[in-house]
C-alpha cells in the first residue's frame, strides 16, 4: 500500500502547510452558540410539530423505506409529501428522492443526453457540477448570473436540445438570479431552465414559495425546480418539480433516483410537517428577512435575497481569525477560503435564522459588529 | 419546448412499445402480501427497537442536522453512529453519508484522479457506475469475478496508482466476491479493494459482519467498504469503512460528503438501535439464510451467499408474468429485465427475509413452486 499511504500523507501534509485541513466537530458539544451558519433558516428541524411528524411516520411507515422506489419502496407518505411539494410551489407534480444532491444528479443525467448542450452558471452548486460529469452532454459555462451569455450560447449551439442550470438563490454569495430573463431566453431557444431553489424555498417569493413562483414560472413546461428538504424544512432529502412527462421520464431513466433507496418515512413526515407550518406560519419567513436585513447592516452589506449572506474578507486568514473571534464571542459563522469560492475571493458566510431572539439578534450584531 | 416534449414523448413511446414503462405505487396501499422484494432482509425497519431508535434521535436531534457536516451538521450521535459501524465491521474508522450512493460516489470520486486506473467488476452497482464517471480516473471494466483479470489489468497498468471496485455480494445475481484473492492481489499490486458490503452487512460473514470480516480484512490498510443503513439496518444511509487517513482524506476532498448536508438524526438513530439488535440477536442472521436456502431450493437454484436470490427466466416476458402471477397469490417478487441485467438474461429476482414466519414460509414455497 506504499503508493497509496505517500499520497495520503503528501495530500494531507499539503493541506496543512496551507492551514487548509478540515476536521469535523460535534457541534452539539460544543456549548450553546448562537448560529448563524447553518441552513436550518426557519429553525424548524428542533419544531416540536416537525419532530412530531418525523415520529409519526417512523411509526406508521417504518424506519426506512425498504427498497428502491420501483420496487416496494415507495410508500403513501412519498405521494402525500409529493402532493404537498407540488401544491406549495405550484409546480404540477414533484419527484422526492433521499439528497437534494441525488436531486440535481438525477435531473441533469436523466435529461441531458449526448445531443444536449447543458449551459452552466459559473457559480452553482457542487451537485450541478457532479451532475454535468455524470450526464452526456457536452456543458458551457458561463459567467454569473449573465442572461446575454446564457441567450447566446443557446442561441449558436450545435445540439438539438439545451438545459440551463442555475440557483435561483445562490449557496456562496447568496444572490438571485434573473429568473424571468432566463426562463425567457430558455423559451426563445426551445430549453429547459433547471433551478435548484434549495436556498430559496422556505424563504424567498410569497411565502417562501421560493422564486419561480414569484415569477410566475411554476406552471411552464420548460421551467424544471430542484429542492432540497434539508434547509429551511429542516429534514432530509431532495426533491425535483416538474411537468408529469418529465416526472415521468426521470422515474424511468434517473440513475440516482431508480437505483436508491427511497427516502425514509421520518425524513418524508417532517418535511410535510414543515409545510404546514411555513404555510400556517408565514411569519416565519418574514422574520428570516428581517434577521438578514440587521445581519447585513452590521457587516456592511447589501441586504440579501434570501438567508445567505456573504462578507468579502482580505484573504483567508482574516476569514478563518474573524470565525474564530465570533466564536469566542458565542457567535457560530462559517467562511469560504479558496478553492471553495467560485471567484478566489474569501468571504464570511452568515445565514439569518428566523428563530433568533431578539436579545440573540442584538448580541449577534454587536459581535459583528466587534469584527470590523 | 417543442424540441424536448416531441424528445419526452418520443422516449415515453419507446419504453411503452416495449413494454418496458415503469410506474410508481405505494407498497402500503396494496393489502398485505409477503414480501420477497424489498431489503429489509431481518425486518428490523419496523422493529419497535429501532423506531424508537429513530424517534429518540429526531427528539435529541431534531428532524434534520442542518448543515454539511463540516458547518454545523455533525452530530453526537454521527460519531456515536460511526464508532458502532467501525466496532461492528471490525475497521478502525468510519465515515457516514447520507445515502449508500453517496458513499460510493464519494470514496471513488475522492482516491481515484487522473493518475489512477479504476478496475471495475463488469456486475457493480448504477452508483459505483456513477462514481466511476464523476472521477478522473481511467476505468477498465473486467469479466465478473475475474480475480486473474483482475491481476491482469493491476499488474499492466500505467499508473502509479490503483482501485479496484467491486461488491462482495453482489445486488442482481446475489452471489459472492472472490474477497481474500482479490484482496491478495491488490495486495501484490499496491492497489486499493473498495467493496461494497451493502447486500452483506447483517446478512453475511460471522453474526452479519460482511465478508471482508469473515476473510480477516477489515484491519488492512489497502480494504475500504462501503456500506448503505438501508438494507439489512433498515434505515437510510450509507457509510464508508477505512483507515484514518482514508477517512481523513474523504473529508478534505470527497464532494459528495463535503456539500451535502448531514445524515439525518433519525436515521442515524435507527441505524445504531438496529446494530445492536444484530449483535444481540444473531439469530436473525442465521435465519435469513434458511429463508434464503428454503426460496432456493423451491426456485431450483444454488444457495445464495446472502438474502438475494437471481431466478433465471426464459425471457422478459416470462419474467414479468411470473411476478404477476406470484402477486396474484399474495407473493410480492421482483425481477430484472435487461437493459438493467449485466448479461442480458431476465430474471426473477427474491431475497430472504427473517422475519418471514413459517406459515409465510411455507405459503411462500408453494406459491414459487406453482410457478415452475
Ligand atoms: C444549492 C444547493 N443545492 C443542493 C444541495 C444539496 O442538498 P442536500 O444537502 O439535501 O443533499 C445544497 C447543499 O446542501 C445546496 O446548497
Ligand atoms: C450494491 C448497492 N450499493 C449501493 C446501493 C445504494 O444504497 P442506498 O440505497 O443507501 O443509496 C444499493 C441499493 O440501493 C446497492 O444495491
Amino acid at each position: 500500500m506504499s503508493g497509496f499511504s505517500d499520497w495520503l500523507a503528501a495530500r494531507a501534509a499539503t493541506r496543512e502547510t496551507a492551514g487548509l485541513t478540515r476536521r469535523l466537530f460535534a457541534s452539539d458539544t460544543a456549548g450553546p452558540m448562537i448560529d448563524l451558519a447553518g441552513n436550518d433558516y426557519l429553525g424548524l428541524s428542533r419544531d416540536p410539530r416537525v419532530v412530531a411528524g418525523a415520529t409519526k411516520a417512523s411509526e406508521a411507515y417504518g424506519a426506512g423505506a425498504g427498497a428502491s422506489r420501483l420496487v416496494t419502496g415507495t410508500l403513501s407518505i412519498h405521494d402525500q409529501l409529493e402532493a404537498a411539494l407540488a401544491s406549495f410551489t405550484g409546480f404540477p407534480s414533484a419527484l422526492a428522492l433521499s439528497t437534494g444532491y441525488h436531486a440535481n444528479l438525477a435531473v441533469v443525467a436523466a435529461l441531458a443526453d449526448a445531443d444536449t448542450l447543458i449551459v452552466s452558471d459559473a457559480h452553482v452548486h457542487a451537485s450541478m457540477i457532479d451532475a454535468c460529469r455524470l450526464s452526456r452532454g457536452a456543458v458551457q459555462v458561463v459567467p454569473h448570473n449573465d442572461a446575454p451569455a446564457v441567450e447566446h450560447a443557446l442561441a449558436n449551439r450545435t445540439q438539438p436540445r439545451a438545459i440551463v442550470l442555475i440557483e435561483t438563490i445562490y449557496s456562496v454569495l447568496g444572490d438571485a438570479a434573473p429568473v424571468a430573463e432566463l426562463a425567457a431566453a430558455c423559451a426563445r431557444h426551445d430549453a429547459l431552465l433547471i433551478a435548484d431553489e434549495a436556498h430559496a424555498l422556505g424563504v424567498a417569493g410569497p411565502g417562501g414559495r421560493g422564486l419561480l413562483h414569484q415569477a410566475d414560472l411554476t406552471g411552464q413546461d420548460h421551467v424544471v425546480a430542484t429542492l432540497t428538504l434539508s434547509k429551511s424544512l429542516g429534514s432530509q432529502g431532495g426533491a425535483i418539480l416538474a411537468s408529469p412527462a418529465i416526472r415521468d421520464h426521470l422515474i424511468n431513466t434517473a440513475r440516482p433516483f431508480i437505483y436508491d433507496t427511497g427516502l425514509a418515512p421520518a425524513a418524508a413526515g417532517a418535511a410535510l410537517a414543515a409545510l404546514d407550518v411555513i404555510a400556517d406560519e408565514p411569519e416565519r419567513v418574514r422574520r428570516v428577512l428581517d434577521v438578514a436585513t440587521t445581519l447585513a447592516d452590521a457587516c456592511e452589506v447589501d441586504v440579501p435575497a434570501g438567508a445567505v449572506l456573504a462578507v468579502p474578507m482580505p484573504g483567508p486568514t482574516e476569514a478563518v481569525a474573524a470565525v474564530a473571534e465570533a466564536a469566542s464571542q458565542g457567535v457560530r459563522i462559517g467562511c469560504f477560503r479558496p478553492p471553495s469560492t467560485p471567484d478566489g475571493i474569501s468571504r464570511l458566510r452568515l445565514t439569518a435564522h428566523a428563530h433568533l431572539t431578539d436579545p440573540e439578534l442584538d448580541r449577534a450584531r454587536t459581535v459583528l459588529l466587534s469584527l470590523r
